[in-house]
C-alpha cells in the first residue's frame, strides 16, 4: 500500500496520515505501508487515478498547508476518487532557528501564508522588525532553513510545527505562538473510486453541486431540500465554476451517511434540482459525534412512508369498462319527474 | 348499481349525478342504474359502507345544498371510501311560485341558506319586504311549496334551480337571479374503498392531514413539502378536530395523481411529518386541464435520481479488515527523520 | 352600556359575557350594564354597527352554540368592528328533563348539533333508542322543553348547560355527559371600531387575509412571513370567498400584539403580499400566557436594525460633479510606458 | 486625486481603472488624476485608510490577477471603506516573447496561476513540452521577461494581456489563446467611507454577513429573507472566519440599492438574524441592467404597508378605567330569569 500526502515530510498533512495509520491499524496496516510526499494535491491525485499510489491524504478545511481550494477543485474535477476517512489535527506552531538566538536578532521569518495568518499577532508583538517570507509549506520553511548555508541562515527563523523543528534539527525559540488556541485543520483520505465505508452512525457525506443557471433562488431550494430532510451541513464552500460570473459550484459536508434514509432522500431531490451533483464519499466523523435525528427523519419514518405508499399503489386499477348495456340509455333529467 | 345522492330529487347534487352518468356511459351504465336520494351525506355514507348502495355523489366545494363540511367530515371519519370522480355544475337560480304573481305580492321566500347567500343582493333589490325562510335544500323549498295548500302557498316563492321549478310544476317569476355569474359547485363521486382510477394526465388527488401537535410551523412544513415537489393545491380547508382548541385537520386537493412521482414523493414526506394522512382518492379533473410540470418535477427526473442513488448504494461495502500484519507497527513520526 | 350576546339567555355565550363582566369589573362596569340576547351574530353585529348596542360577545372557535363561521364571516364583512377581548368557557353538558324519569323512558333528546356532536358517544351508550332533534341552541332546547305542555314534554329531554337546566327549572338526569373532558369554547368581545387595547405582553392579534389569485404557493409565502418574524399562529381557518372555486380567505389568530415589532413587521409584509388584509384586533389572551420570543424577534432587535439602517441612509449622497478640468484628459494606457 | 490599483502597470486591474476614468470623466476627472500601482490589495487598502490615496481599484470576481479572496478579506476587515463603482473587463490573453520564435522552441511559459487556468487547454495543445512558471501577475510576467538578459530570455514566453505585451515591447506569438471566449473579470472601486452614490435604478449592493453560531439552517433563513423581499443575489462566496471549523462569513452581491425599500427591508431583517452584517456599498451596475421587480416588492408596496400600519397604530389606546360604579355588581346569571 502506497499513501500519498501533501509534503514535504513533517507537514501537518503528514501528521494527519500518520495519525490515521496509528488509529486504525487493522484497516490500514498493510505489511509495509509506504508514505509518499507530493508537492501538490493535483499531482498526487493524478498519480492516485493512474494507480501509482493507493490513497491520498489532503487538507480540506482551514488548512495551514494551503491546498484547501486545491483539494476541492481536484475532488470536483473527477468522478473516480472518493473520500473514505477524515482526520483532524490540532495545529500549534513554534518559531525555530538554526541556533539559539534572541528574537531581536531576527531579520527574516519564513512560513506558509496560511500559517502566517495564524501567528501574525504574535509576530507583530514579538518580532516587529523582521521581514516575513513565504514558503510553500511550513515543513519546507523548516527544511530550507536547515539546509541553508550558515551565511544564509543568519538572522532567519521559520514558523513551523514542533514536529518539523525536531525533524530538521532546529532550535525552538518560542512555542505555542498561534494567536488563537485550539485551531484545527481537517484532512480527508481519498482513494480510487469504488468503495464507500459502511455506516457507523456518526458519519459525514461530502458532495459538490452546481445550481441550475438562471434560476434565482436555486441555492435556497437546495438548502430547503436539506432542511426538509433533517440533514445539517457542517461545511459549505462556494467555488467559481469559471465559465460565467456568478456561476458557482458548492462543496458541502452533510451530517449523515448515504445509508441514512434522510441523506439518500436529500441526495435524490438534489439530483433533480441540480444539473450536476457529485457524490464524493460517506465516511466516519473524526469526532465520533452522532447527530440527533428528529423522529420524522429517522429511517423507520422513511420506510413506513414507503410501505404505505406501495400499499396505496396496489389499489390503482385500469378503468374497467362495463359491458355496453343493450337497452338503457343513461337516465336524463327530464325523464325523472 | 345503486347510486346515492344528497336529495331530494332535483337538487344540484342530483344534477351532478345525472351529468356524470350521461358523460361516461360506458363507465357507469350498468343496465339499470338506480338513483337513491338521501337526506344527509352521513346517512348515505353509512349505507355505502354497509353495501346498500354502490356509489355516492356529494357536494364538496362551495355548494348550494349544504353538505360541504359534512362531506369533508364523512370522508375524514372512515378509511373505507374513496373519491373516484369529480363533477362540476354551473349554478343558476330562479324565483318560482305556485302561480304567476307580482314580486310586490311576495311575503315569504324560502331556500337553502347557501343559495340565499348567493341571491341576497337580488332579493334585497327586488323583494325587500319578504321574509326569508330556511329550507333544507333548494329542491325541498320547491317541493314543499308545490305540496302546500293554496292557503299556505299564498304570497310565497322559492329560490331553486330551473330543474326543480320545472320538476315540481312551479311558475318561474324571475331567472338568473344569482348575484355573481358563473358560480360553480363541485361534487365528488365516492365508492367503497379499493379502486383508484388510473392516471389520465389531468388528475386530482384529495387527502386529509392532521399536523403534529405543539410544533408551530408544521403547516408551513407541509406546504413546503408540496412546493418542493412541484405539487400545487387547488383547495385547502381547515376542519377543527374537536379535541383541543387550535387543532385542525386540513382537507387538500392536489394537482396530480398518485401515479405521478412528484405526488407520490410529496405524500411520502407528508406521511413522515403528519401523525395522520388520509388518502381519499385520485381521479380525473372535471376540467381536463393538464398541469404544467417543471422539468425537475417530471417522472423521469425522479426515476433518474432513484437510479443514480441505487447505483451509489451498490458501492457501500462493509469494512474489510486486512489480515493483521505479522511485523509492521504503523510508522510513527519519530522514525521518519 | 349595552352588551349583545348570542342568545337566548343561559347560552354558553351568555356565560362568557357574564364571566368577562365579573373578571374585569373596572373595565366594563358601567353603572348598569344591560345584556341583550340576539338570535344570530349577524343581526347583533348590524345593531352594533348601527349603535344600538356597544359591544357583542360571540363564539369564534369550537363552539357548541354554532356561530363560529357566522362570526368569522361577520368579522370579515366589515371594517368597522374590532375584537377587544377573548373569553374561554369550559364546556360541560347535562341531560335535563321536566321531571325525574328513567333514561329508558326517553323518546326524544333535543340540542344544538354542535353540542350533540360532543355527547353522541354518551347518547348512543345510554339512550340508544331516543330520537335526536335539533334546536337552535342548547339554551333554546332547555327553554322550549320548560315551556312545553306536559303532553309535549313527555319522554323528552334536552342536552344543555348546567346553568340552562337550573335557570329553566329542569330536572338533571345525568351530568358531565360530554365524550371528551376539557372541551373549551372560545368567545370574542367585539366593539365598534376605534379602540385597540394596549399591549399586556400576553396578547393575540386576529386578522383575515385573502391571497393573491393565480399565485400557487401564496399561502406558503404568507406562512413564511409569519415564521420569519417569529410569529406563531394559534388558529387558522379557511373560509371560501364565494366568487370562484379555490378562492379562500383565511382567518388567523397570531400570538402577539400590534405593538410588538415582530407582529407589526409581519403585518406590513402580509399587506404587500395580500390583496386584502383585515386587521380585526389585538387583545389580551384569556390564558395570560406570554410567548417565548427568540432574541432576534425581540423589539430591540427590530429597533436596532432600524437605527442601523437609518444611519446608513444618511450616507447616501447625490453624485457631486467635479469642476471640469481645464487640461487633463484621463491618462490613456499608451502614455504610461 | 490619487488612485491605487493592483499593479504593476498594464494589469487588467490597471485597465479597469483606466476604463473607469475614461467612462465617467466628470466624476473622476480631477485636474491630474494620479495612478499608483500596489503589489497587494492589503497594502493598498492600508494606504487608502491612512489617506495616502483617495480610491482603489481591486479585482473581486473571477480575476486573473489574483486578489479576489484578498479583496474580500480586506473589505471584511474594516468598516471604513466603501465600494462606489464596479467595472468589468473582457479578458483575453496573448502568448508573447522577446523575439519572434517558433512555439516548439519554447522551454518555459510564465504567468499568473489564474491566467494559466484559463489557457491551460491551449498550452497543452500547442506548447506541451514547456515548463509553466508562476508570476505574481500577468503584467509582472511580461515585465520580467522584457527586463531579462538575452541569456535568461531564451526559450521563454509570457501569458499576458495584449496591453502588457505592447507596453513592454514584446513580440506576440499567438493571441486569443484563452480556452473559453467571453471571460470577464469584475473589479470594484473602493473609497474611504462616507459616501454612497444615489440610486440609479440599476444598482448592486455588496454586504458581508456572519451567521449565528450553532443554528443549523441559518443560511437558509438568510436566503429566505432575501427571497421574501424579492432581492436576488448575483454573487455569494463563503470565506472561513478562521476561529472554528465550519464558521464562515458570506460575501453577497444583491441586486438593488440601499434606497430600494426591498433591499432596505432585507438588510434590516439580516441585521436581526446575523451577529455581523457589514454594508460594503451600493453602486451602479456595470451592465446597466434594471431588475424586474414584482409588484409586491416595489417601493410603493412597502410605503403603503407602512402607512396602513401607522394608521392602525394610532388606534392603540391605553385602557380607560371607568369610574367604579357605586351600586351595580355585574349581573349574575341567577338574577336574569
Amino acid at each position: 500500500m502506497r499513501y500519498g500526502f501533501l509534503g514535504p515530510e513533517t507537514t501537518f498533512t503528514h501528521q494527519a496520515l500518520l495519525q490515521a495509520l496509528a488509529e486504525t491499524p487493522e484497516e490500514f496496516a498493510a505489511p509495509e505501508p509506504e508514505l509518499v510526499p507530493f508537492s501538490s494535491v493535483a499531482t498526487a491525485a493524478a498519480d492516485l487515478i493512474a494507480g501509482d499510489i493507493d490513497a491520498l491524504m489532503a487538507p480540506i478545511e482551514n488548512s495551514v498547508e494551503g491546498g484547501v481550494s486545491g483539494t476541492l477543485d481536484v475532488l470536483a474535477a473527477t468522478d473516480s476518487i472518493t473520500i473514505v476517512a477524515e482526520q483532524t489535527v490540532q495545529i500549534s506552531f513554534v518559531l525555530a532557528a538554526r541556533e539559539r538566538l534572541a528574537l531581536e536578532e531576527l531579520t527574516t521569518v519564513s512560513s506558509h501564508p496560511h500559517a502566517q495568518a495564524q501567528v501574525q499577532g504574535w509576530l507583530r508583538a514579538h518580532v516587529p522588525g523582521a521581514h516575513v517570507a513565504a514558503a510553500s509549506s511550513t515543513a519546507a520553511a523548516a527544511r530550507d532553513l536547515a539546509a541553508a548555508s550558515p551565511e544564509e541562515a543568519r538572522g532567519r527563523a521559520a514558523v513551523c510545527s514542533p514536529l518539523a523543528a525536531r525533524h530538521f534539527g532546529l532550535e525552538i525559540l518560542a512555542e505555542g505562538i498561534e494567536d488563537f488556541d485550539g485551531a484545527i485543520t481537517r484532512f480527508v483520505l481519498v482513494t480510487r473510486e469504488g468503495r464507500i465505508p459502511a455506516r457507523t452512525g456518526a458519519d459525514k457525506t461530502t458532495i459538490a453541486i452546481q445550481l441550475p443557471h438562471n434560476r434565482s433562488g436555486a441555492l435556497l431550494e437546495a438548502l430547503e431540500i436539506l432542511g426538509s430532510n433533517g440533514v445539517n451541513m457542517s461545511r459549505i464552500e462556494s467555488r467559481p465554476i469559471g465559465d460565467f460570473l456568478g456561476r458557482y459550484s458548492f462543496s458541502l459536508d452533510l451530517e449523515g451517511h448515504l445509508e441514512d434514509r434522510r441523506v439518500a432522500a436529500a441526495l435524490r431531490s438534489l439530483h433533480r434540482l441540480c444539473p450536476v451533483v457529485q457524490y464524493l464519499g460517506s465516511y466516519p466523523r473524526a469526532d465520533g459525534q452522532r447527530p440527533e435525528v428528529r423522529e420524522d427523519f429517522a429511517d423507520h419514518a422513511y420506510d413506513d412512508a414507503r410501505e404505505w405508499l406501495e400499499h396505496l399503489g396496489t389499489m390503482i386499477t385500469p378503468t374497467v369498462h362495463a359491458p355496453t348495456p343493450a337497452t338503457a340509455a343513461p337516465t336524463a333529467p327530464s325523464t325523472e319527474s
